[in-house]
């Protein structure tokens, strides 16, 4: 739990983005070369402890100067990213990511070049600065994708509103793109059903499955973003609710649940601190194909399934894991995948009624 | 307003689906051949009418046999999906379109191929289902995505749900994929922003621009879904709130414009059911990027954009209307298209209280 980041430290980070500025100036003001570490974020510095199974970034750090051809202007890019942080922070606003790229496409009183020219450039800088002060972006105020909706028994207070997850309809609270804020006023559920799919999450909502199984559930639509994975690791960390991962059986909807549960290599320098080790996968598997009949259902692999199925099977978290290894198994061997949705063939409510209560109950987790 | 379907027919549509089934039967047992009549979609059958300026779908009807060798398997699939519809209705059940077909892959007593293979097929059922009984895929209980969020001083009813859209913290609602049931209890708004990006919704949401400007702000994620529409046209026929659409400076933005005005050629089948002709454009134009000075923030035209901008200046709504195309001629002549995220570098709440107030104070609105 080291790398778990309690949400509220906003008078520590403020402090810590004040005191680097002041660090900057009164360098400046001694003649100094001002400068920061950075540690590296290329693949050399990027590992896997297979005893804990989690990525995590190295001890590899390079120096950044302020006065140097090659490096002046991503140092200035990190300031003003801090900088316009340290404004959203004491303003209590938030910005997206293409609204930081936008208000540092400027120029500096006396300079002509603007501070960033592509989003690029600002993203980098707000990833450095991610782990120049240890916070992560969205408690810095900067914003990722909004998407996903969630419901179960468990009452919130976000901006001031007391916010019932148990009585919101057929469309459930919207996720929004930052959850730091969140408290958990009230909870009663038992765990969290995390699914890939938001027509399947309807499934679940319109079959009442949160209130029958006492559960969590929260959808997004392809890849959990950034402030989906921030609940799931809250609700996880904080109020200690395991998180059931239900995806396709498919190298994609496997590779969903890697990231939440290991981390991506693309965010491998915060990844560490958006995963969740101890998520389970409840997606389909090769065994549920037959036990529930979907053969007749089974999607034929394409050449990029085949390909993504190969790389998958060899990432350091799966490759020594025989469970993981018999499903890739099984999986190359019917040259197909199959959908969630295939489980309608078998009854509407079927998913909800049959194949989940079975598969919790009988604890048919693979890890 | 001929075209609005309202809400809440759900015993007539029953009444419909099974009236279909018992003449199916009926006609078998006196041994004719039964018939469906289906209005033709294709292209020819597809017209514009100028002066309403609406998408419509012409006279021309094709009569489909069950005992016709051609047409056998379209009129068990029409007769597969009319049987799911009614059987969801009856259970008060929704599926999603690929669950529907899932239900249809299957075969019937002393045949061996399936109803459908492929979804195309079952969808195609759907929506000739649609125009035979003259009601929307959604009050067959069969939908499409679900996607977007809103808030605003409005109070709906939704499943026993008294949900209050002015207490959902940074969320707001999740906005279902079918709202063909929810109620509207209490309005007070005077108007709908619709825009087409999350990230821009969170901006407003958090700049608290629906109390400020006293409406209701609706987001999806690019197009909007069949559940936005919905949502944006029954709000405007039943309350008679002005919609307004608030996109880029760019083709793209100006089509998700036009589908929710006109509707689309794709759905034009049901587009003159789904469109809101009193829509107006709210988004960025060819004047406000120099009036706001974003003229440093514009982004160089691809081959793609150039394209596209040439298809829809073409479109028959679009050609004849001058002020339209005069937006068109200054993109064409900038060579370039802008985003709303480029308001930021004016000022991070600049969109809130300075671009959206005046515009719409001074009806600065598109046709």
């Amino acid at each position: 739990m080291q790398f778990y980041i309690k949400p509220k430290q906003k008078n520590e980070i403020l402090k810590t983005l004040r005191g680097l500025g002041e660090s900057f100036l009164k360098e400046i003001e001694e003649g100094k070369n001002p400068s920061v570490e950075v540690p590296v974020r290329t693949l050399r510095n990027i590992k896997f402890d297979p005893k804990e199974r989690k990525i995590f970034l190295g001890g590899y750090v390079s120096k950044r100067y302020f006065l140097h051809l090659g490096e002046t202007r991503r140092f200035t890019q990190l300031a003003g990213i801090a900088s316009l942080s340290k404004k959203l922070i004491e303003e209590d606003k938030h910005v997206s990511l293409r609204e930081a790229f936008y208000i540092l496409k400027r120029t500096i009183p006396g300079l002509k070049k603007n501070i960033v020219e592509e989003q690029e450039e600002s993203n980098r800088a707000i990833e450095d600065l991610e782990l120049v002060i240890n916070a992560l972006r969205e408690q810095l105020h900067m914003n990722a994708n909004k998407l996903g909706a969630v419901a179960g028994n468990v009452v919130i207070k976000d901006r001031g509103d007391l916010i019932d997850w148990s009585k919101l309809g057929s469309g459930g609270w919207s996720v929004p793109s930052n959850v730091e804020d969140i408290e958990f006023v009230e909870v009663n559920a038992k765990f969290v059903i995390y699914v890939e799919k938001s027509a399947v999450w309807e499934r679940l909502h319109e079959d009442k499955v949160w209130k029958k199984l006492n559960c969590i559930i929260v959808a997004s639509q392809g890849q959990a973003t950034r402030g989906i994975r921030r609940l799931l690791q809250r609700i996880n960390y904080e109020l200690g609710l395991p998180i059931y991962v239900l995806t396709d059986f498919d190298p994609w909807g496997i590779y969903i649940y890697s990231v939440i549960k290991f981390g991506s290599i693309a965010l491998a320098h915060i990844s560490d601190r958006l995963a969740i080790p101890q998520a389970k996968f409840l997606g389909l598997t090769g065994d549920d194909i037959k036990k529930y009949g979907l053969e007749k259902h089974l999607i034929k692999f394409k050449e990029i399934d085949e390909k993504r199925l190969k790389q998958i099977r060899e990432y350091e978290w799966f490759k020594h894991n025989k469970d993981w290894q018999r499903q890739f198994d099984l999986m190359e061997k019917m040259e197909a995948k199959a959908e969630l949705e295939a489980l309608a063939a078998r009854g509407i409510t079927f998913i909800s009624e049959k194949y989940l209560p079975e598969k919790i109950k009988n604890g048919e987790f693979l890890d």
